[in-house]
């Protein structure tokens, strides 16, 4: 135990990096701010939910929280252990553009240690763009493997392969997006904590710089209104992933979280059309929405 | 077996009832036509998949299917019964009004039956308004108990309870709708299997009635931009309930079956407003979506 980060730093960290990605993003917006909802768990702990309405960002939450309490008992049999008091921790965004152009974004970085011993870090982040851009996916993918390779050089292949599995709408059998990194219960099997932990701190620092990426040579570019509705309809197969096969969606709606800070992540407008007929723009998109695929 | 009407003649019942419905709802709508996607299992059987993007009914599915093969294993197992080959047949209904005064309304009517002796019906409808309107909620509730009272008078007392409890949208804590009825596994142990096709039969052939209660007074009402954003809020839950709860959903996503056909039931057009603020007009509707609340 001595060994290891105190929660309470872990988690001052995720708050100091919510406050430092919201402001990021305010910038970047130029109009929309941050709404901020602080609530309070029954059974222990909290969380900041941050909302933004933005110009550019029509929809965008970054939101922190800590929560503690006695782990139920199935939850403490599945992972094998005995009764005891748990302690997770993370920040979580995801961001809707207004613009088509501009790709959805997710983030997620989580920690997690119960009092009789057990601890693991987890993450990932992932980039759903509305239209493919190779050389946009390739600086994306590029950047995650620098953070990647300065702490092992085998992570970004592990971490990629496994949002490739992760991030995926298996009945429409397409990923979600073109991927990024994605990586869980790293423990002591792994590395030390302050190892993880300086990689989680990493993969969350290089949050911003990854969105602006995407975000300066797009947002301003001009859209039609065929762009808009390829845009509603990219964001249902989103809706299709996160209430049908996102473990961590599941999890808040099966155990009484704050439904509105967990689907903070459902687009604003969304639209299913029977058998939408794509062009062939669109095609070439949905084409390269698959696992496996090489994009540095 | 010698006793039981033949899966083929159910099937043809319910083509014939997807017919009529068809063209009653094309009546009613006096534009629109149903575009039909005939479909072919690659296991065994297939369907007729209807759907109508019309002036009043601004998305709606009329799905009629007959598929069978071989049981996979673990569902068997979960049967606690052998090899078998089965057959499943029914017709599902979903109708998103393009008027927030008219309810979405849900029908769906089933046969399952396995070579080695096990048989059931099942089915349920169900009535969405984006307004409750008590009147019209009442005469849907006491059609529907006159529907199962020519049957068994405890049938809508039992059939209505089971549909307050599957049309619950859990995490919100609040039902789909105004409810209706659900009812499965009908089988040997609570009637003949005549007397249950008739039962199914009888709802199928309500459902015009019910829905022409709810759609004429209602279709040509005057409504307001809140009255539009509204109804895509209330379609929201629509979704949240059909990809996170509904079990007809899940087990059609789980075992590759058509997915259009499948999602036709998710709205053209929806929205998620993180802490959406209602007008007391709205409140009240909210506050009458509950379980166990008496409507005849």
């Amino acid at each position: 135990m001595h060994n290891q980060v105190k929660k309470e730093e872990i988690s001052k960290f995720f708050m100091s990096l919510q406050d430092e990605i919201c402001g990021e993003l305010e910038a970047l917006d130029g109009q929309g701010q941050f709404r901020e909802d602080k609530w309070v768990r029954e059974k222990g702990g909290g969380g900041r939910t941050r909302i933004i309405t933005g110009k550019h960002m029509e929809k965008g939450g970054v939101n922190y929280s800590a929560v503690h309490g006695t782990m139920p008992d199935n939850i403490a049999k599945g992972l094998g252990i005995g009764p005891n008091n748990f302690y997770a921790t993370g920040v979580s965004i995801v961001l809707h553009p207004a613009n088509p152009h501009v790709p959805i974004i997710h983030m997620n970085v989580r920690y997690f240690e119960t009092d009789n011993g057990l601890w693991w870090f987890g993450g990932g982040i992932d980039l759903t763009p509305h239209y493919v851009v190779p050389e946009l996916a390739s600086q994306f993918h590029a950047k995650l493997k620098n953070v990647c390779d300065g702490h092992n050089s085998e992570y970004y292949k592990e971490y990629k392969e496994w949002a490739d599995t992760y991030f995926y709408v298996r009945h429409r059998k397409e990923t979600r997006g073109i991927g990024g990194i994605f990586f869980d219960r790293l423990n002591k099997n792994k590395g030390t904590h302050a190892d993880h932990f300086n990689f989680v701190k990493d993969v969350g620092q290089s949050f911003v710089s990854l969105y602006k990426d995407q975000f300066l040579p797009n947002y301003e570019k001009e859209y039609s209104d065929r762009d808009r509705e390829w845009q509603l309809h990219r964001r249902g197969r989103y809706v299709e992933f996160n209430l049908v096969w996102d473990r961590g969606t599941k999890f808040g709606l099966e155990t009484d979280g704050r439904i509105e800070s967990i689907l903070m992540s459902l687009p604003p407008d969304v639209k299913w059309t029977y058998m939408y007929e794509m062009n062939e723009l669109e095609k070439d998109t949905l084409a390269q929405l698959v696992r496996g695929k090489s994009w540095v």
